[in-house]
């Protein structure tokens, strides 16, 4: 081989530092030092004795945020994404029916997956910023006759908390798996999957559980299991497939865990430590300053003539707030200015609310009042300073 | 709802230090605390401005790694396996042929991937320990005509390093894709992707390069873009779909980077300073050390009576050395002794080669002879240690 065509990049040969900021979008959030310092600890093997009381730590941990008994409760190693395509890869084989409730980005991005795996989509839909009622969900599960049924908790796109009692004993009833995303809520409002009848939920690290993005709590029924471990079909996935993961994090039966791929071992560190602040502060605690914050904001955005993108007060979700794009402003420049004038992330709309709404997340370490009031001097100065047009 | 059933695990309650060990096996290897301290700097959204000028210097650090100037070449936000599933995924629709070269652990796992997405899997096989010639590849190209050709470069289950030369002319005669697994030896064996005639390439972070797993770098050529990008279906996962993924990372022509799913920031930063690190070094420079160190390594195990797995001195692989499990002893009480003993991990074989070596890797900062010495001296007290059978 001749000399190397390609040269060492300049760009790598002088440091990159990373500046501060207060992460108030929907998300990732600040990442306490104490989670940054257990994420830098010392390399360990992906199969060592203290790696695999780490994941076992994690199971504890996720359980206890998740409230759930499950055997089958681990954190895949991607983001939140993976674990989306983990629960529908694992739980529909190529035919088999799902019906999703759209009221937002997360209920397309499902449809999406599910439509790429060869399963057979319906969908119920609902307005941006509403959520379905338990009759128009049995409604759709009498029509479709799914084998699993997809809700999103925490629509982030639209900022609405979807309810959640009495959907699990519907779909016992027409003996589908309930599959629930709470990416976005998980720790920040109230959910308990086995009381609720949840069959499959999974969450991020990087919402309220302020952990880097990079691993993505998940849990199993048995009735969940029941359906996954008796598949005809392998599902599409090596790296996602739930026979292998649950191998990989000691929830079956075979007495040894066999290399199936190398964890993320710094993020099982870092996602470990997020879920003992959790463990420490308290979930019930942590869902009422979720909520005090939230409520505390939202009154303040209202003070200032600002209008909440949600109607319905119960429907707010209490970690990421939407608020209604400010009439004759380009919300651009209102996000651009807080961020340069600031040094604050708060974010525009996303999938169906891309330019109607300016989105504020409020989750886990970021849920205090001072951040609110920040956010609240920057809006209110943001809407002196940024252009404004007759309206 | 009622008070929770599931109470705050105690084992999160308290704290769980980590401890500082060798790492010898066969990755992930020792994160030097410049890796460590920039994977802990404050945390940025996933498509902030300086978010992306890391991504685009990880871009420029990969190009370089890989010695290619391919325009998409990009981190998967997963372990190596997701990058592995990113390959596959993109790069064959279903009833697509592919030939895979397996001499060893890697070949099997890309079977079992291309076999579950409903591609026609062929195989060319080669002893655990060998290497296919050029000649037995031409003929099963010949024979299959596939879209796609495997080969792993580093076999880090059996401790060989795969020629390369002359294969790419020999999949463009053909008319099929040259794409090569990397992960165990990339950085420390040569490889250059131009040049050689690579059409995808992939590698892991923790190996080499020094990151914590959980990101792959990865690289397509125009050629495997024309295949991908004028697919009849779309990839079966969104998360890996390389259209999103192109995007992403400012691969494409668009003008707007859009959300596709939220990438491992601190990951990233600790990603970037990996690729630093071998900037600052120079590729040439860590490909000899590797040699050097591997070969003083080699030197000094048969000189205490140790033989070597593989035969042909030019297949062994720099990175991982696999040494044939000394008779009479059981292989687990000598890596266990070492561990306890030294804190050192080395590991057993893997797949094909399990039961049969050891192997040491000795990779990126921990290449170096002062570690060989200390990996001798404790291979050379575990045999006098350990129990030995008559043989």
């Amino acid at each position: 081989m001749s000399s190397l065509s390609v040269l060492p990049p300049e760009c790598l040969l002088k440091p990159f530092p990373v500046p501060q900021r207060l992460m108030l979008g929907p998300g990732p959030s600040n990442v306490p030092a104490r989670i940054s310092a257990a994420g830098a600890q010392p390399m360990l093997g992906h199969l060592h004795t203290e790696t695999i009381e780490i994941m076992n730590q994690i199971k504890s941990g996720i359980q206890y945020a998740f409230q759930t008994k499950n055997r089958v409760t681990l954190a895949v190693s991607g983001p939140g994404h993976a674990a989306m395509e983990c629960a529908i890869f694992n739980s529909l084989e190529p035919g088999d029916k799902i019906l999703i409730a759209v009221n937002g980005i997360w209920g397309e991005r499902a449809s999406e997956i599910a439509e790429r795996i060869g399963a057979k989509v319906n969908t119920v839909e609902t307005m941006a910023g509403g959520y379905l009622t338990n009759e128009e969900i049995e409604k759709a599960l009498n029509k479709y006759r799914p084998a699993v049924f997809f809700l999103t908790h925490g629509e982030s796109s639209t900022g609405v908390v979807h309810p959640i009692d009495g959907i699990g004993p519907l779909c016992r009833k027409y003996s589908c798996l309930f599959l629930v995303d709470s990416v976005a809520a998980l720790g920040g409002a109230p959910i308990c999957m086995d009381e609720q009848g949840i069959d499959i939920l999974y969450t991020g690290s990087q919402k309220v559980l302020n952990a880097p993005p990079g691993t993505a709590p998940i849990s199993f029924s048995e009735r969940a299991c029941h359906k996954i471990f008796n598949r005809k079909t392998k599902p599409i996935s090596y790296f996602l497939d739930l026979n292998w993961l649950a191998n990989y994090w000691g929830c079956d039966d075979k007495p040894v865990r066999s290399y199936h791929h190398t964890g993320p071992v710094s993020s099982f560190y870092a996602l470990r430590e997020s879920l003992a602040i959790l463990a420490e502060t308290g979930l019930e605690n942590s869902w009422k300053r979720h909520k005090e914050v939230a409520e505390y904001f939202h009154k303040g955005l209202e003070q200032m003539g600002l209008k909440l993108f949600v109607q319905d007060k119960k429907a707010r979700l209490p970690t990421v707030t939407t608020i209604v794009a400010p009439p004759g402003y380009d919300w651009r420049e209102i996000t651009g200015y807080i961020m340069k004038t600031f040094n604050i992330e708060i974010s525009g709309g996303l999938g169906p609310s891309a330019g109607m709404v300016l989105r504020v997340g409020l989750m886990g370490c970021n849920s205090n009042k001072a951040n609110v009031d920040k956010v609240l001097e920057a809006l209110a100065d943001a809407l002196k300073h940024c252009h404004k047009s007759r309206v």
